[in-house]
């Protein structure tokens, strides 16, 4: 008999395994590493004291409805103020059909949840959000990766995954796809695309989880049309506050077909009740009494300027490499010269005080060791031109 | 083929029922009916100008933290307030393995999908919490209901359903308990028993879920020693901020035996990567700041005011009902005269402008229809007992 219940655990339990992201979280606590492995947003220019004081007003004049349990589907008037939000991404939304989540991460759990039966399908693009996997692991799905190149996914290779699913006669459950500034390939689908991919979909029948935290964040520009926009009875859209304003409050959504929302409502309930009103009302506020495009435009120019510093240092520290050139979000997405491998890099890589995730973390099946992925969103400005010129020794060393 | 995408649900999403909780918001939003039906605490003595003031240092000060994604297990700080917190319950525990989660209802929800293959076996009291036979649906878990007296759980009946499982050939997974002032039967685990039923899971080998959200909650003094405390190895115990505090940053916690905390924290990881930092700073400020404990002695006084009313109208409105006489927490649980039905009989008592919660959303099998949840936590303290009139007025009139 069992000593410490192991043994009690389900297959869901014995399918989870350690993040590669979590395993970061420590490297990047050292001061002296230069991390650009953490997909954390820079919250350098938030208007914190603007913020103090309106929560200060809203704690002291509406505590104690802040501080209260809400319903499961979320508060009425952010559920509004986030279709307004998500017209920026050419969706005309309804209220009705946003259920609010503890991030949009949870949201991506509930939703893996409500359609995965352990073994079955999930189609993603190669590579894909290393804390999707995770969510996919825990309920024990199986996923195929589908080719991208420079416009994002390949409409043939996604034709072909379901070709492949099909002759397997196995159903796939979603496409999840992340169509602006992809996490880690740094790219996205272009707007010719969308239409495409939304076509093949409906034609045969597949339902697309649309994950979009970095829409509004283009260096230069507002995203195309989300794919919601082409087919809103087949897209479950994913969006969240983390990255437009903050994560600390933990606040994301889900734009649900109208036949999915009861049960994605029911399923949020058993799992946490009600997601934290003093989250939603805070974040409320900020999107009325503050202007959070204008916050969102400077952002826009942050991250602009961290990507030029950081595009700088790759063509000079790294002229043996390949990287993707996004054109807004956190991440690039760099491939090494033949020959090196990016997990077995890595302690090399802190030992030289600079840390990155290895590409292996964004594929289901262990492939990658080529490529890793470099985020310019957090790390002190200063830092980022050394720390590229760090890893540049790191594999010049390893090249030898 | 599909249009909408319904018959793609999981297993688990086709198991997923309307909360009976749920169906009860909107009723409870009618001002013109009094509700003993919700378990919302009541925060009108809060020092709300008080939280605002810190609240408002906390975002000027350490914004750029408070507002930032936190680790998956919890903030650290915190972690340590709580072990310290715990020591009420006469729990010695270590903060390696306390887990913070979005309210002890997400702990619960990741401890099942911990443990629960579809169809395994959980032991709850007879009745349990509906939020948790939410739960356990949601995670297709089939639920064997124990038999309570005035002093708790009975040890025999106890005995009795593993030996029943034992005889099918089925494993127990967990056993579920609510020791202090139950959730909905108002009573508590007798000190002398819980030696006896912790013995008899470690001599079944049967871990116990031990859910303490009111402990500290008691009319006249602190709760018996946890379960956990006799057997660290043996007990996964949640605990909340949402009673002693507040609900709305929707902050609980887990604390695991050794053993169980990795899994324990991958799992949140992958649900909501981390726990809200607001959240976790300010209820970690309040502890520190403010007098957390002579507010939950303010908090026992207020809930004991409001319960002598209750039974007070109970006993003048009611004299042909029974109800358990709880010595702290939120609610009773009453017994109707033979051939009501509470459930039948909601819809007559919402017209006569008082709402309660029908026993049947606390019995995973629909049995309890002769009983009733009463909350005396939050409703106004001078509708208490006009809704008790109220209530006796429709009890009668289904007696005729």
């Amino acid at each position: 008999m069992s000593q410490d219940f192991t043994d009690f655990f389900s297959h869901r339990a014995n399918n989870l395994q350690e993040s590669e992201i979590r395993a970061l979280f420590s490297v990047v606590s050292r001061p002296e590493v230069i991390s650009l492995a953490g997909g954390m947003p820079n919250l350098s220019r938030l208007p914190l004291h603007g913020i103090a004081e309106v929560t200060d007003t809203l704690i002291s004049t509406h505590g104690e409805s802040a501080l209260q349990y809400g319903n499961g589907v979320g508060w009425d008037p952010l559920r509004s103020q986030i279709v307004e939000l998500m017209r920026h991404d050419g969706i005309d939304g309804d209220p009705e059909n946003v259920v609010i989540t503890t991030g949009s991460q949870q949201a991506l759990d509930l939703v893996t949840g409500l359609f995965i039966n352990s073994g079955d399908l999930i189609l993603a693009e190669s590579p894909s959000y290393v804390g999707a996997l995770g969510v996919f692991r825990s309920h024990v799905a199986d996923v195929e990766q589908v080719e991208m190149d420079q416009d994002g996914l390949v409409p043939a290779a996604l034709e072909q995954a379901i070709a492949n699913a099909q002759a397997q006669g196995r159903r796939i459950k979603f496409l999840y796809t992340i169509p602006n500034f992809h996490n880690p390939a740094g790219i996205c689908l272009s707007a010719e695309r969308r239409p495409l991919i939304v076509e093949i979909c409906k034609h045969h029948n597949i339902l697309i989880v649309e994950d979009n935290p970095y829409g509004l964040l283009g260096f230069r520009s507002d995203p195309a049309p989300a794919l919601q926009s082409y087919w809103p009875e087949g897209v479950i859209y994913l969006g969240s506050f983390s990255k437009i304003f903050a994560p600390g409050y933990r606040i994301g959504w889900a734009l649900m077909p109208p036949a999915l929302c009861e049960k994605m409502t029911w399923a949020s309930e058993a799992a946490i009740l009600s997601p934290s009103m003093m989250g939603q009302m805070s974040i409320s506020r900020y999107l009325s009494d503050f202007d959070w495009y204008a916050q969102v435009q400077t952002f826009r120019g942050l991250y602009r300027e961290r990507w030029e510093i950081m595009n700088a240092a790759l063509e000079r520290y790294l002229p043996q490499c390949q990287w993707t050139e996004p054109q807004g979000g956190f991440y690039t997405w760099l491939t090494l010269p033949p020959g090196l491998d990016s997990k077995k890099m890595l302690p090399a890589a802190v030992e030289g005080l600079v840390a990155y995730v290895p590409g292996s973390a964004f594929y289901f099946d262990g492939q990658g060791r080529d490529k890793l992925r470099l985020s310019f969103c957090y790390p002190p400005i200063e830092t980022i031109a050394e720390g590229i010129r760090r890893l540049g020794v790191v594999i010049t060393k390893h090249q030898s």
